[in-house]
């Protein structure tokens, strides 16, 4: 078993960069302030004021809304980690109290089945979702005791899961239908030294994939808790997605799976087909499969079960390989909100589901913890980049919640969704964004992510403080300054991105061998030496890529798509003059890298020259001889993908056809 | 006003060739048979049965299935023009006598509001479809008549719309939701000589547009006719395709406008957003359209109206400029089965339905007729090969509603639907297929169509026999003989076909000049002589073409499609090795032709050669640089559209890549 790499605290951490510094910004200011605003207007946290009240009836707003709460709770407490805020400290107190008055005195929480129906708890594991809002309940609990010291929330999640481990194993034998208590569990086991919770958090993994429990609550659908009125026609109520999402498939040739409807039971939906080692394909809902192979991960590591390990690192070949949008996203179809088939990858119609890119970055960083693997870290990079931050739009006040690769025009952001499970999502990631820069472990520090700001840790007993300054994503320079208190001899691992086409690094001027690294593979170049007051620099060459998919991919057949450092491009309407399918680029052809301060809050945009059709000798004909063509040039210009449709609405596209 | 030309009666045409002869014995053993057996099977005979038998409740199927059983009687009525049958006579005569069983006292006959609504008829003209049931009563009593003599039917039909010229106009004024009954009123009025039906025609063409009672209706939804039973989720009651059937577009963004379901009225869904004459462009439901269109063009010609044919005209370069695909096919949208913007024309979501199809060939054929241009005749013929004909499988037996032009090998023609509208419209089509090939006037004959056989005309008194041999559509050579009683002079007209690379015609072995004759639009061929026993010999080329769709069709950007004579061309995944969207083709290149008597009951396939990418260097990457792409050959073969879906189950494609 590799040795464990530990992310660093995100009290340890600080970003201070011109890229991700303001977007943290917004976040604090816009989305987490908006989100509590949500939180009263949906009725989210009336329903814990009612439910501790001993009401009943009346529950608002999805079933599982009390993770909203939690959520919230999270990303309010990463903020206060690093910042005083006593405003934003009382609000949280506040939330925390109706929280722990809901809370029923053998440790159940849940205001749906509070108001609900009391009598029936934890009859259906499959949808109720009870175990889904204890985990994020647990996260939110460890991220405030961690920010603030306080056992408010935390005594509420350990009675919770305390309640758990009482109920689950002996009393009830059966898996959750949409995971997150796993990889929660072992944050609680972490935070308190409890090994019980990490017992039954190893429980939780493995017995999925024993499906008695789904199979006897399938048969048993007039006796459980049901959510008839959840059901909508298309059998996605845990879609959020209002508007029209132009996807194409709501023919039923993928039964969403969730028991809430009266449709076959379909255990790949929840990752229940079969035991987590005996899968051999990443399948069913995105999110549910990233949750589940997080929490599958962290046990694999502090069980040092190197068979699972490996395991999960097949199934994430498989997902990489094949079921990944260019962009990280994941999950390729509406309905079921899951992976598919290998190969499977419409751009249009895509789903890559915002909360799917950030459990992947979740999972991601896991495996790399568990082996010190740059893919993953660079996954991690990629996905920040090009299918996290998409989610969110440049002012913090829409997002979307999937993320199609090409539109015609009529996909936006929206201001929130009945089920609002990405927007906090986004909230929670971005403002713990401190824990994915670095890792350490007894032999030195990795440096995962190039965010400028700084590091203060401890290695071996010696205070170090590592300093970075990084111009990317627009440009690939970075400069890190190692302050060891004294002399120490360590390992500085710098990542070198996939992406990158060359790297040179120095320290303290002297040129350091990069020789083994190449193009094709992301790894770690390791200074090993003794380290005082050093400046190492670094420099990544970026160049347009053009790219092309497996020729398995049908969508994306005859089309290539740019990237440019760590980032996907797209063109938008607004930029062309003419409907954007007219564009074909030459895969050998120019591309010309230009940062552009004044557009969308500074990109640097890509400028190029396409062929298009001429118009001449068309007239009134709709179909002719195709050797009648005539080609012209035309200007092309391609944005990040993470900024489209933050002006005028149009049309978008991130695989251009190739001329 | 042009001299208006008449398609020769059914009985004075026979058709005996290789090509459709052989379909129409299927036709009439297979397709008419079965749809006998659904009348049956479905009930739509015993809604007839208990409605003359004064019951109430409990009717059968679509509320509009009366006219299945007309359209039955009419197929069978075109047999029975041409053959002997006694069988099928008593079978039709036995439909007739339920049918006049049924009809009420005041000449009403609808057997949906005799067994459920008997006091709400005529209350609901926007969703009921009594009108358009009644339209094709009177079509098939006037066919009944027409084949064998028998008033029966007719006396039904006189006696309904006698009771519909009551009623509209005065104490009822407004258009139905669905057209029909305008063209029927015309025949009608032909068979009858009543020239009321034509006023009635030409009044029910021309309040369309006055949408007073519509909205009335629409604002009165507690007090009318409703159809609370057929309404679906998603609103496309009248859609009988009970499969998957691949739409992409489930979304809201176009409501079918039917008023069965709560949705705001949409006047364009029916063609009454303006008045006809106002109206710019095709818009709404696609068969409702060409219904509406083909009545409107015989009322024009039958008033003189040239502003009205002009503007007809003027509808028709919309729909054929910017609105059909490649096929003929035309609405491309499944949600309301309708037309939607110019250039619009997905592949995989296409829904073309096989109605639709059918609607324009009638529409085209009174344009001719009242205006005798070959560009209408010309798109019957390519209409009919390449968007009625893949409506029906090689065995008669299965169906497709509506026709993609791509599919990723899930979808299929069925047996039957629940609106069953399509095929029984096929089978009259077919069994009326004489109709089409020839036309007279007082100057002499049309030849429309090239199919095999013979007709018996009289021109200016003088009999003639004209026998036709067609080796179409796999081979552009056709001999004509001509043998007049008497020596007598007269216009023969050839029609040449827009897709003939270059013609040649001879008169008794005399070559004919064909000077302005061009490549680029259909025209007509005259020969002005004195005929006696002469034989023409005519030969169009027929060479492949590949063919581009205009640069605003976003669908078929980089793509071409293949052609040959007459006939649209696919590629079926069974014929390929790997995946269709692999295959890319040089607008350039060459494909042989070949005749292959043991393919799909006998087709000329086009063979050639395609790029397809190496699978060189594709490791576990999902994407890379697309300069590492080499591409290698592979033979590619493409076989007629209308035969796809006959052989193994798999994917399609019309419009392939362009390499």
């Amino acid at each position: 078993m590799p040795e464990h790499r530990e992310h660093l605290s995100i009290g340890d951490v600080t970003i201070d960069d011109d890229f991700w510094a303001p977007r943290r910004e917004v976040n604090r200011t816009e989305t987490i302030e908006y989100q509590y605003q949500q939180l009263n207007a949906a009725g989210t946290l009336e329903n814990f004021r009612r439910a501790g009240a001993g009401e009943r009836g009346d529950h608002n707003g999805m079933w599982f809304q009390d993770s909203d709460a939690y959520k919230w709770i999270e990303a309010a407490s990463y903020v206060l980690t690093s910042r005083d805020d006593p405003e934003l400290d009382e609000r949280v107190d506040e939330v925390i109290a109706l929280i722990a008055d809901a809370q029923e005195d053998d440790g159940y929480l849940n205001t749906y089945f509070a108001l609900e129906a009391p009598e029936q708890r934890w009859t259906n594991l499959n949808t109720m979702h009870e175990l889904y809002c204890g985990g994020h309940l647990i996260e939110a609990a460890v991220a405030h005791y961690r920010a603030t010291g306080k056992e408010s929330l935390l005594d509420v999640a350990t009675d919770f899961a305390d309640h758990v481990d009482r109920t689950f194993g002996d009393e009830i034998d059966g898996a959750p239908g949409h995971q997150e208590i796993e990889l929660a569990l072992l944050r609680l086991a972490d935070v308190t030294g409890e090994n019980r919770y990490r017992d039954l958090a190893a429980y939780f993994v493995d017995v999925r994939g024993n499906t008695d429990r789904f199979e006897w609550e399938d048969e048993h659908r007039d006796e459980i808790a049901t959510l008839d009125q959840w059901e909508d026609d298309d059998g996605d109520e845990e879609d959020g997605d209002d508007e029209d999402d132009g996807d194409g498939d709501d023919n039923g040739d993928e039964d969403d799976g969730d028991g809430a409807e009266v449709e076959p039971f379909d255990a790949s939906y929840n990752q229940a087909h079969a035991p987590l080692r005996e899968q051999d394909a990443v399948e069913g809902h995105a999110v549910r499969a990233m949750y589940y192979f997080a929490g599958a991960t962290d046990v694999a590591a502090e069980t040092d079960d190197e068979e699972l390990l490996a395991h999960l690192d097949r199934l994430w070949r498989n997902m990489t390989e094949t079921r990944m949008y260019l962009t990280g996203g994941i999950g390729s179809q509406h309905p079921g909100e899951r992976f598919t088939r290998d190969y499977h990858l419409p751009n249009d119609t895509a789903y890559a589901e915002t909360c799917a890119a950030i459990g992947s970055v979740f999972w991601n960083q896991r495996l790399f913890e568990a082996t010190g693997d740059a893919k993953y870290t660079d996954l991690i990079e990629w996905t920040l980049y090009n299918a996290v931050l998409p989610g969110v739009s440049l002012d913090g006040t829409e997002f979307f919640y999937d993320n199609p690769l090409a539109s015609d025009g009529d996909r936006h952001r929206e201001g929130w969704f009945e089920c609002a499970c990405c927007p906090p999502n986004l909230a929670r990631l971005l403002a713990s964004l401190e824990r994915y820069i670095y890792a350490a472990d007894d032999e030195g520090l990795s440096v995962n992510q190039y965010v400028g700001g700084s590091a203060e840790l401890s290695i071996e007993g010696t205070g170090v403080t590592v300093t970075q300054d990084s111009d990317l994503p627009w440009d690939g320079t970075v400069t890190i300054d190692v302050d060891a208190a004294e002399p120490a001899a360590f390992e500085l691992r710098l990542r070198v991105p996939g992406w990158a086409d060359g790297v040179s690094i120095a320290a303290d001027g002297e040129s350091v061998d990069t020789t083994g690294v190449t193009d094709d593979a992301p790894t770690y170049v390791t200074l090993d030496r003794e380290w005082d007051d050093d400046e190492i620099t670094v420099a990544f060459d970026q160049s347009v890529e053009i790219l092309q998919a497996h020729p398995a991919v049908a969508a994306d057949a005859g089309r290539v798509a740019l990237t440019r450092g760590p980032l996907v491009y797209a063109l938008e309407g607004v930029d062309h003059d003419r409907p954007l399918h007219q564009y074909a680029i030459d895969p050998t052809s120019d591309f010309e890298a230009t940062y552009r301060e004044e557009l969308l809050g500074g990109v640097t945009a890509l400028d190029g020259e396409a062929s298009v059709p001429s118009m001449d000798g068309w007239h009134a004909e709709l179909y002719r001889p195709a050797e009648e063509t005539t080609e012209t040039a035309a200007p092309i210009t391609a944005v990040p993908y993470y900024a489209w449709d933050n002006r005028q609405p149009g049309a978008m596209a991130v695989w251009i056809r190739e001329s």
